[in-house]
């Protein structure tokens, strides 16, 4: 049956995109399957190809992360930005893991409170939440405080209930099928990162 | 307990991206939930950014389509040709519907099998099997004869069983909270088109 998702009900390609009043999302994308940073990235292509005000804040990868996302991201202008040790709970140096990843929170916060931006993605985030380095609470609280327009993106595993409440769009991505772990393919540059 | 999809388990950002021998996988992106089109969007993304040569192919989105992803798409140059009607079941002209699949088929084929593109994303094309206008087999038996390193990625509901068993990664996006059903928002543009 059709229902409000379907492909058929989507808005008119041929309608213009008025000045609708607009309404910041809290979106999450969590668990254990492909595509949560993935269709983070789409989102910001997209919105950049609207002229959207976007910025990706990246919790867990390493500041000097050039993977695929950075390149284009750096070819158009895009801001990533990336502040975390590359590890988490394997991190041999759980204080600085911890360090970093409240410092980038700061910087996210500053963001949220105080930006301009139309959207911003915290890339990874829930692992900081899910291991105590951020109180949940704590993020809950600044995103009720945000800018009234502003998305707010959200992605990674083992999103908190008390986030996933909060939020207004929850997605799992649920690994059917993986190549890498069943057929032992190696990840693929391009493709993963 | 970690595994080998863990962010820590992630290749090293720092490790050089090496000629490592590329495996085509067939990817298919399903479900119910958001982020089947956007995640494929942010692998074209990724994949520009490596200066992959990426195309992407869409069903169903009417060929006048201005969405976010079509203008992004234009600034940068990258390829998406949409050839649908804009409608799928609710089509008043199924013929014609139906007509216009089976035409942008043929053209994926071509690519599929004649063309050098890395990435080539067949967007919302499991509708067209679904609904018959093109049969399965065919498309199994088009994806086993291309080049050896092409990804191809597809999207969309209810992709068929043959599909999903010939296929490597396969992700079913879930919907778990939605806002536009749930409080009654509309689609924003930037974020859903």
């Amino acid at each position: 049956m059709p229902s409000a998702s379907d492909p058929s009900q989507r808005p008119d390609p041929l309608e213009k995109v008025g000045p609708r009043r607009r309404h910041g999302l809290v979106i999450v994308n969590t668990g254990e399957g492909k595509g949560k940073t993935t269709a983070a990235l789409g989102v910001l292509f997209r919105a950049w190809g609207r002229d959207f005000n976007v910025r990706m804040f990246q919790f867990i990868k390493h500041s000097t992360a050039r993977f695929g996302e950075h390149r284009a991201a750096k070819k158009i202008g895009l801001q990533i930005e990336s502040l975390g040790d590359g590890f988490t709970w394997l991190s041999k140096d759980m204080d600085e893991t911890t360090a970093l990843a409240v410092a980038q929170w700061e910087r996210c916060q500053d963001a949220i409170l105080h930006g301009d931006e139309d959207i911003i993605v915290l890339d990874e985030f829930t692992y900081a939440m899910h291991y105590g380095w951020i109180p949940v609470g704590d993020v809950v609280e600044t995103l009720k405080q945000r800018p009234e327009q502003m998305h707010v993106i959200i992605t990674g595993r083992y999103a908190p209930e008390e986030l996933v409440d909060y939020a207004d769009l929850v997605t799992e991505m649920k690994l059917i099928k993986h190549p890498y772990e069943e057929q032992g393919i190696k990840a693929q540059p391009g493709i993963e990162f």
